[in-house]
């Protein structure tokens, strides 16, 4: 048996025990967790404006060590330290076999943490081809950031930036400021837009560290207006308008935040005139994946961890993520851990 | 001197006297008009819902016969037939050094037909780098068409096709039909949309003429519903929401039409998960220009000509166009001529 | 059992028998062969210019109909007629989930035809994912092109041809004609190179019923030179030195015939000052083979089909591709038939 | 009258007296000339291995001041600070107007300091669209290295570099530098290869101050070799065979240093086979122009100046560049102050 965080018909996470899973098929590998990082979707699923299987282990932005693998699995052998891409996709739909594994029409049952168990647990077994080796010199920490960047690299794709030209990133959450880490990384001036006075003096820290210049963060206010850009990445979900206004003529608005209720006006003449594209990335593609490992390597982003708690704390970790807006927050990037990182 | 169709203050067109243009500058053209194509946009100015210069000579779809050279320039000769790039740019400006000559700084005066003397006139000056030879075997009625097709290229770019895959266009137009050839030339199977019983008779006919398959015309009506297809352009300008109805995930919607009133409520929620692209493309670029003159070599434009008229029977043109929408369309493409065809 | 072309040590082929293979994985597929193209790598096998495991059966070009499925696989069923998309790819190396099935790491035993029992035999097993259902309204003798039509996108992507302009074919072989036609179908207008009177003879007749313009058959004498075109793709694989005189400046060379001798010698300062690309497609990417599916039902590929034999004729079937250079050729594509179309 | 280096019949520099040109044309703009960049060109022109017009004033990497402006300039003004941009093109021939500005068909007579005159000299007049402002915080040292970064991002687009993957440069002179620079800003990390040790010694400390981490600086020998990297930019000329040998399979080799002796044999087949590109990139477009001015505002290029000279020095200018290969190098970039440093 195994600890492992359940989610109940009311939308509350419970610790309960589960089997621990086994190595079934001959690509099957089973990972002790060493940590995951707590993501807004996993939040917005207890606050109701996303929904999950009621009875489902909950967690997708998993780190950890293998354990056991399957007889076909030659490229990971007990003792790797692995991440997990909890995007998984068939690799034989209509989709899949167009290079579109993000729009994979075999889905059901296969979303970690959504409607397939996830990895707020002790162990977790998962295909081969979804496991990918920890560089030696990257930490468990940086590592489990490892999928928030495959997300901003999709994005970031999708707004097509000309030629590192500069970035409005709108919201410096977790996935706010690695966008913005990576934007600038890939040559962009970047300017952050957040509300909230813990978050900015949260997102200077981190920056100052990483880069000595290029990266701006501004409050929200109508005076704090950046110049004009060529891309705005709106990671709220419902600031289409202001990325609207903030876009150059030519430019991209990306929305990238999940907002379901959120609802624009949009005038076309305008997206015409202005010559504008409003795009969405979807979910990451396959080869975004080894791609963020890769570029997590060179990128500090451990920083982003504020909190850190075990399984058993799982009611603090969501605490600190829970503060009404209204409060202002308290918390960046909330891992919880597990096995790997515990015993 | 010579005759010109001017603008009046109270948006009607007037046969009136103007004086002859003449070269001024090393590099100016003069040209003897021959047609000028009436397009949508010289509706929208006498109907109101696009604003342009009163007094101005209209229009802009010109072809004609150069006359007169400046000292400079190298590539003309009188005598050559030439087509009219009506999308002035300084070639000097911020914009136009990047080669984003459609956002070029310096429009204002530079709109020929709107605030700037245009085409429905006997003569023109130009400079030379906005006029291009028609090749041998081009006709002026085929060339006359150049700048719709121009138009066409700068919108399926922006639709970034993925391979050659299939096309809704929305209306049946001229511009709904020149951007139909071009979208089936480059390899895609195209579907038009239009709810005018006259203009999909007259699309047929186009059509079946030019390809052997691969267009379809089908009704507005919900029943008439093509499949989703990867790219749609909405050449009429309102029908956003008809188009992300219609539009596959990860596809693009390009909004070709203008309609100053239109607006439409989007949810960003759904760009982002459908993986959408919601795109306007502005003018065409400079370097869309030559391509089209290219292209038009290669597809028999010339037959969406439905009606020619003098610069005499200018209401008569404009009255075969103004047919409301309750009656049906009488007319495809009108074209006016001027000196070069009628003396 | 069955009968099977196997691979002499000595590079003959020999009509033999085989254990007829079965479904043994759960995405397996058992598919009794229609026919199967000859590709130019089958003949250069025999000749020796390219290598390949002695006792194979040889084949890969292949079309048929599914006899028995696995128990995993859901999206087809017996009596579906398929295409074989030969170009294995395990979908779980570094390569493979960067998108680069092409260059995936796990060839060796995966190709089929070569290290692999191919389709020169009365049956196949294949997994779901290789297997591709044709088309209602295509035929086997159309279906069987889709392999070199996926090839042909592969290195028109590469070329990366700018807005459909012109293309010059170097071979007016079966590569060289369905390059020519997708090329023409997306636009570009084609002169096809090729210095034997029946091919070219052969090309006419296949390419006037394709489209009613467009597309130029030439010999290969210096009278015969092409106009300078932006891109130029070589199918023969030893004609470098022609290919960097016939492309524009600013263009791109293909190089697409596989020629194990040929070498060239280039001025690295002609391709900097000249702006050229030098480009090899390898392989074409897993999604290649899908749009080339879709492709095909739009292209009559079938008319290449020159020859036609039995698996017991297949020293004829190489007879006629074998005729030497001097003599000139007398076939285009040949096709082997098998159980699914001889019983 | 105005001082100027001018090119003798027997390829050597020689300080003479020139008329101080004068501005004729309503964009034309004179500017004194504070410092000029000595390129490879120049030097490549004194030792004979490209050919320029006897009599010219050579020298064309310029900044200044504005003195005098003509009557239809209105982005500029006296005292303005500029950056010349001395890629001319006339804006009107086919390649112009299809924006290959690059392949400008009017490039006789407009080659600054090959057969037009150029900057090394106390004046010289541009028209203004050939003249960039430089930004308030930038300084003349920085800015004189704004053409040769608009060189490298030419070269760096041609290399198509996936997603901001390694790069090996070959040669670590103020070009190779100036790509490592600008690849390593653009996220990618760099590997420069450099034989001679006084370079490697001060690549180390330039790059060593711009970047915490990302750029290696090795030699030549064949114990140095670096990992293969999806691109690799020759900027030596001569370095083809190696540049293919360190290319991953899918890779590209930009060729950027010119070498009018070079020749390199080829497979053809180890191109397909291996899916290599092999580029030229030609001069850069006028768009690069104004991105590289953004660019250089972010970048310290300044420190790749290591020596500087009077237009009266200019024989100890080529001096310290005229090294013997055997010997060593002694200088990174150079260079010749003119009236507005001077005075
Ligand atoms: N597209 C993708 O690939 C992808 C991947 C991962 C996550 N996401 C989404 O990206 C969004 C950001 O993720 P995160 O982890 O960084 O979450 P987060 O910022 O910690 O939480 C997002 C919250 O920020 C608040 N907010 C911040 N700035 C705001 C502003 N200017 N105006 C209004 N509200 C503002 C909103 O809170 P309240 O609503 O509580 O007021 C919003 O829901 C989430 O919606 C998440 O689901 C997208
Ligand atoms: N983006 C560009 O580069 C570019 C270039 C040239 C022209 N245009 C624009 O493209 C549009 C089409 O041009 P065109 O010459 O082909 O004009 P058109 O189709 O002859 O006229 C457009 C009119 O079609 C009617 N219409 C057609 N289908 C409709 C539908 N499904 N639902 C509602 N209305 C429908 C509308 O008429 P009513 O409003 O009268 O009911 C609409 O304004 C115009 O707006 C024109 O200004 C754009
Ligand atoms: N890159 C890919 O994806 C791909 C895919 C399939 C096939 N291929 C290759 O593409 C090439 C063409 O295939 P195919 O089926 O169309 O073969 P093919 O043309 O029937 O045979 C190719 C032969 O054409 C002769 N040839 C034609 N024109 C020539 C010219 N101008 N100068 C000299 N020789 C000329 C040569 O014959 P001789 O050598 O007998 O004199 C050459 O080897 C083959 O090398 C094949 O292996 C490449
Ligand atoms: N493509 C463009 O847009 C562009 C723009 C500007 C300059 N360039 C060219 O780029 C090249 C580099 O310019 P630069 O200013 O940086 O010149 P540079 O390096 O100071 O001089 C280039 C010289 O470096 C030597 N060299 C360095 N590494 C070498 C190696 N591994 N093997 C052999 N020789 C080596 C060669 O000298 P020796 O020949 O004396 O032995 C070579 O000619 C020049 O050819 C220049 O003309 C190109
Ligand atoms: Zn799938
Ligand atoms: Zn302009
Ligand atoms: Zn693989
Ligand atoms: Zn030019």
């Amino acid at each position: 048996m195994m600890r492992a965080l359940l989610l109940t018909d009311d939308l509350r996470l419970e610790l309960g025990e589960r089997a621990r899973p086994t190595v079934k098929s001959p690509h099957d590998v089973l990972v002790k967790i060493h940590q995951t990082g707590v993501c807004g979707t996993d939040r917005s699923v207890l606050v109701g404006k996303f929904s999950a299987e009621p009875g489902v282990v909950m967690g997708h932005e998993a780190v950890g060590e293998v354990v056991e693998i399957g007889p076909e699995v030659t490229a990971l052998t007990p003792g790797d330290r692995v991440i997990v891409n909890p995007t998984l996709y068939c690799g034989r739909c209509d989709m899949c076999l167009r290079g579109q594994t993000n729009f994979c029409h075999d889905k059901t049952g296969n979303e970690i943490g959504i409607d397939r168990d996830g990895s707020f647990a002790d162990y977790m077994v998962l295909e081969d081809r979804f496991l990918h080796l920890i560089p030696a010199d990257v930490s468990y920490d940086r590592a489990v950031l490892t999928e928030p960047l495959a997300c901003a690299l999709n994005n970031l794709d999708a707004a097509q930036i000309p030629s590192a030209e500069p970035v409005v990133v709108i919201g410096a959450g977790p996935i706010g400021l690695v966008c913005a880490v990576a934007a600038r990384h890939l040559g962009s001036a970047v300017t952050l837009i957040e509300r909230d006075s813990f978050r900015r003096d949260h997102a200077h820290k981190l920056i100052d560290g990483f880069f000595t210049s290029g990266v701006d963060v501004v409050g929200a206010g109508s005076d704090d207006r950046p110049d004009r850009a060529p891309t705005v990445i709106d990671t709220v979900g419902n600031q289409l308008g202001l990325a609207i206004d903030l876009v150059e003529d030519a430019g991209s608005v990306v929305v990238m935040g999940y907002d379901s209720r959120a609802e624009a006006t949009v005038r076309p003449l305008q997206i015409l005139q202005r010559g504008l594209r409003v795009t969405g990335a979807g979910d990451y593609r396959g080869p975004h994946f080894p791609r963020a490992v890769e570029l997590a390597a060179r990128l500090p982003l451990e920083r982003l961890i504020s909190h850190r708690f075990t399984l058993e704390e799982h009611e603090d970790a969501f605490a600190v993520l829970a503060a009404a807006p209204e409060t202002g927050y308290s918390a960046l990037k909330v891992v919880i851990q597990s096995a790997g990182a515990t015993e």
